[in-house]
């Protein structure tokens, strides 16, 4: 029914979500339909209360609901060891595996003079002010392993190396439970790279 | 980021949605985070409006931004065939093929004895007002074809039969570009039941 724009704006909201098609933004505009005035008004007020509370932590840039994240203020932690990611969604996958206790860094991109992103554009500043100013014994720097993430990783390790500060990578290579047959040439190209002695 | 209730609130808004899982939901909150706050009110605002302004034709209960669908208010279509449909969506999917130019009449389900859904929970009411009020030549039954679509299709069939309309069933059979191997055994039988003289 072309004839009812409110239903098409809505099912043009939905197809702007990641990974929604069509068929699929139709279906969740029609399940809104479904809902009562007061499960809609919930929603959309789910929309308004995340975007207007969630802000970046001061330090690190992670989301955050207060002024500084729950990481950043969490005195458990090592604050000595800092983890450099590209995205605040990073944190959280790191975060699901509770083997890394120390703390984090969002630079919000990768360098990339493609797509006119240079270091000014990314939180690098902010990262360099934490390592002169607290005592960090260690970066491990955890961009992605693509042409601007090496980069980027590159572009960070040689600031901070100076510094006399170690600087880390995350290890990359086959992924457990991964078959040689399913995996990339550039996987298996780093997992070469990087093997080690039994 | 457990600690972020905001975000959780609003993931689990996604998670209500038809066909999304968690993982999709939270990619649907973080893409709501990097929204200016100007797109995420619209998209807010979106649900709403959607929400307050399509309302339930008078006539058949079809979708409608007025009192009247633009189907029965369009003067062009035959009124005198009514296609009784399960649910508003049905109509959509009709439409689009443009070879039918009657009407609608939107029963909001089918008899369910499992479910509890009686005639009575049924706009089967208004339908049978419509056949005693306006000119009907012609009942098309469109339920689905299931146990409940059919069930429902037969109580219909014996209310409007004693009225001396024609009442007729939605062909079922192979779909167009169906193989007879990946034919479930239910669209078979239909198939061959329904089968026609070359």
């Amino acid at each position: 029914m072309s004839t009812l724009p409110s239903l098409e704006i809505l099912i043009e909201q939905f197809r702007r979500l990641p990974s929604v098609g069509r068929r699929s933004a139709e279906r969740m505009a029609y399940a809104i339909l479904d809902y009562s005035k007061e499960e809609a008004n919930f929603f959309a007020n789910a929309i308004i209360e995340a975007k207007e509370n969630i802000k970046r932590c001061k330090v690190c840039h992670n989301f955050s609901e207060d002024e500084i994240c729950p990481v950043c203020s969490d005195e458990s932690r090592d604050h000595s060891v800092i983890c450099v990611v590209e995205d605040a969604r990073d944190i959280i996958s790191l975060e699901k595996v509770k083997d890394y206790l120390g703390v984090y860094h969002v630079i919000g991109g990768t360098i990339s003079p493609m797509k006119g992103v240079s270091p000014e554009d990314l939180n690098i500043k902010s990262l360099m002010y934490r390592l002169s100013n607290d005592d960090i014994s260690e970066i491990i720097i955890a961009t992605n392993p693509t042409v601007e993430g090496e980069t980027t990783a590159l572009y960070i390790s040689r600031l901070v190396k100076p510094l006399g500060i170690k600087v880390t990578r995350l290890a990359y290579g086959m992924p457990v439970g991964g078959e040689l047959d399913h995996a990339d040439e550039v996987t298996i190209g780093r997992a070469i790279e990087g093997r080690k002695e039994l």
